[in-house]
């Protein structure tokens, strides 16, 4: 097929999302070279998104850009075209990535703690806030870490455990409002020393640790985007842990990025830029790994939040560029903006959510209820 | 093995939940005749309950046995006793009766309107009420209503379908509390009958239809406690139809009873006595058949609520005995009471939940949210 007319055929799909090449808008797209549509048919998403690294493509509102293609239902009018819709919905998978893209980054672009402190609130919180009545990120991680304590019914005294504690910002917060005494574990050392020196002087264990390894006792258990990078083999044995190591009175909080139906692999350019391994679960895959540990208590969706705090980050992150610009080049920025951004879009279009699911083991005997 | 081997043995796992045979205490059992515990044995659940029926065993509370038995998750202790098992987890299954005990009753009893009309509240709602903030059956069937139709968004004008519409409590409420159009269907020509007296003078349709034969396009769907009755087998079957009868920014509210685990078949003495080929979804049933046609926006479980309800219509009951009586043998009694005292030990066990689950289409575009 001629560049022309694979030109012509992406043209008209675009235009049932009202997205003009080289249209006047922020969520046209700006075509840079001619060879896009080729990579498009060919590599799918993974060359959708290098393209854009590349400087082939731009467009001046990449989130308005995804959540256009995503909220016109490209897939079900167009089946045939699966190479190219694979670009569309790689961009649900892209979001698996938010933490793991740390590690990467620690790879290949020796990311310190400085841009995280830069693009993240000043509790260092790398999950979804909360917006409901916040106005800021500051404010939004505060409500979402309060939300999760209400949730949790937590008690003075009570002990906790957070799995994937990140730099330490929701144990801190719980251990200094709330009085309990938290464990934190997480694989990564870096994050580790920097929750103990966060933590100092609260009575919070840091320790870095598979969850798988743990053993134990805890009176509440909270893993808040944690579970994106399980992996779903291992959904089971992570349900099953997590019930060994909690009390049988006692509340899980899970606090997840959900999918609209299963996934068991993820997306090429993400495998590749940002993070190999993760995945976006569905329900069914949640709820078909839990039941026989857990009873269903309670099932939240605020994934609307989610697209202010990537929004959020990506200002943070381009207004701190003239800080970080020298440590990282051009291309990191493009994939780092395309990563937030894309993932932002998927968001507003609600083809992925934030899930905050309540689980007790044997039922709660006073019944399961929080002030929202 | 003997009568009195069998008795020790069952004697023996009724300790670890606190039941003594001939014990002094309202949850003890008393045996009024010795072949309880072979028939226990050999039967199982349908031999428990026509035991009871027969005047076998009794307890001055059913409910409070029902409840500390699953409590004590004898199932998780004694592997082996599986038919005596049986009996115990029938608890679980006897929930899903609770409507097609009447079509039951109607066969085999000849129950009119009579029974439900002193049983109920004043609406006619047969499913579980929201007590957080009531003090009678009333006002609970009214706060559940009104949960309801906040959940649902409901705004003047909008067409609404409910799908098991019973005696039309929950069309007329949406109808005159909301100014909104109802649809309401069953497939029981009394409660169509019933229910068309009910909405006199209110834009609501009753129709006496399956819910697969119904075609149209619906601002919002609704469905009471009617999800018990479609069979695991229909389940996607279900789902794919309210979608296609749900227009692309609507909002379907599901209110079913839920399992712990999946099931997919009755417990013989429901299905002897109260109702044939009624089963309780496990979470998983539900999400893996609603996924791809709906996105999960909330799944909130009051199952205790139900115990409560269950708990008032035992009161209800048996305060109008004598105005039932003659109409109704002692045999009709006690399986009445067993059901419904049952059913409340089992959600006071958490054994069985009460779910309200929210769904859209492709999502709502400004997210899901509602006041609890």
């Amino acid at each position: 097929m001629t560049e022309p007319s694979l030109r012509n055929r992406i043209e008209s799909i675009l235009h049932h999302a009202d997205v003009i090449i080289n249209g006047p808008r922020p969520w046209d797209i700006q075509v840079k070279n001619n060879r896009l549509y080729r990579r498009i048919m060919a590599q799918g998403s993974l060359g959708f998104g290098e393209a854009y690294m590349d400087g082939w493509w731009d467009a001046k509102s990449i989130d308005q850009l995804i959540a256009r293609l995503l909220k016109a239902h490209l897939d079900e009018r167009f089946k045939t075209f699966v190479v190219y819709l694979a670009a569309l919905k790689a961009k649900l998978l892209n979001c698996q990535s938010l933490k793991r893209a740390y590690q990467v980054g620690e790879r290949h672009y020796n990311i310190g703690n400085d841009l995280y402190q830069r693009m993240l609130d000043k509790r260092m919180i790398y999950s979804c806030g909360y917006w409901k009545n916040a106005r800021t990120l500051d404010e939004a991680q505060e409500h979402k870490l309060d939300l999760t304590c209400r949730k949790l019914h937590l008690e003075k005294g009570q002990k906790v455990l957070d799995i994937g504690c990140g730099w330490g910002g929701a144990a801190r917060y719980m251990a200094e409002n709330y009085d309990v005494e938290v464990v934190g574990i997480t694989i990564s050392t870096a994050q580790a020393e920097y929750a103990r020196e966060n933590c100092r002087g609260l009575p919070v264990e840091i320790l870095v640790q598979d969850y798988r390894k743990l053993s134990g006792s805890f009176d509440r258990i909270v893993s808040i985007g944690m579970f994106e990078h399980v992996g779903y083999k291992n959904y089971r044995t992570y349900f099953k842990k997590v019930s060994e190591l909690l009390k049988d009175d006692g509340i899980f909080l899970l606090h997840t990025i959900g999918g609209k139906t299963p996934s068991e692999r993820t997306d090429p350019w993400i495998d590749r830029y940002i993070f190999p391994n993760g995945m976006i679960p569905s329900a069914q895959q949640i709820s078909r790994t839990f039941e026989g540990y857990f009873v269903l208590e309670d099932w939240h969706n605020f994934g609307l939040d989610y697209d202010k705090t990537l929004m959020a980050w990506h200002e943070n992150f381009e207004n701190s560029w003239a800080e970080l610009d020298g440590k990282y080049d051009d291309t990191f920025r493009r994939m780092w903006n395309y990563y937030l951004l894309s993932c932002a879009g998927s968001f507003r279009a609600r083809e992925n959510q934030l899930w905050q699911i309540a689980l007790s083991k044997y039922g709660l005997p006073e019944g399961y209820e929080f002030p929202r």
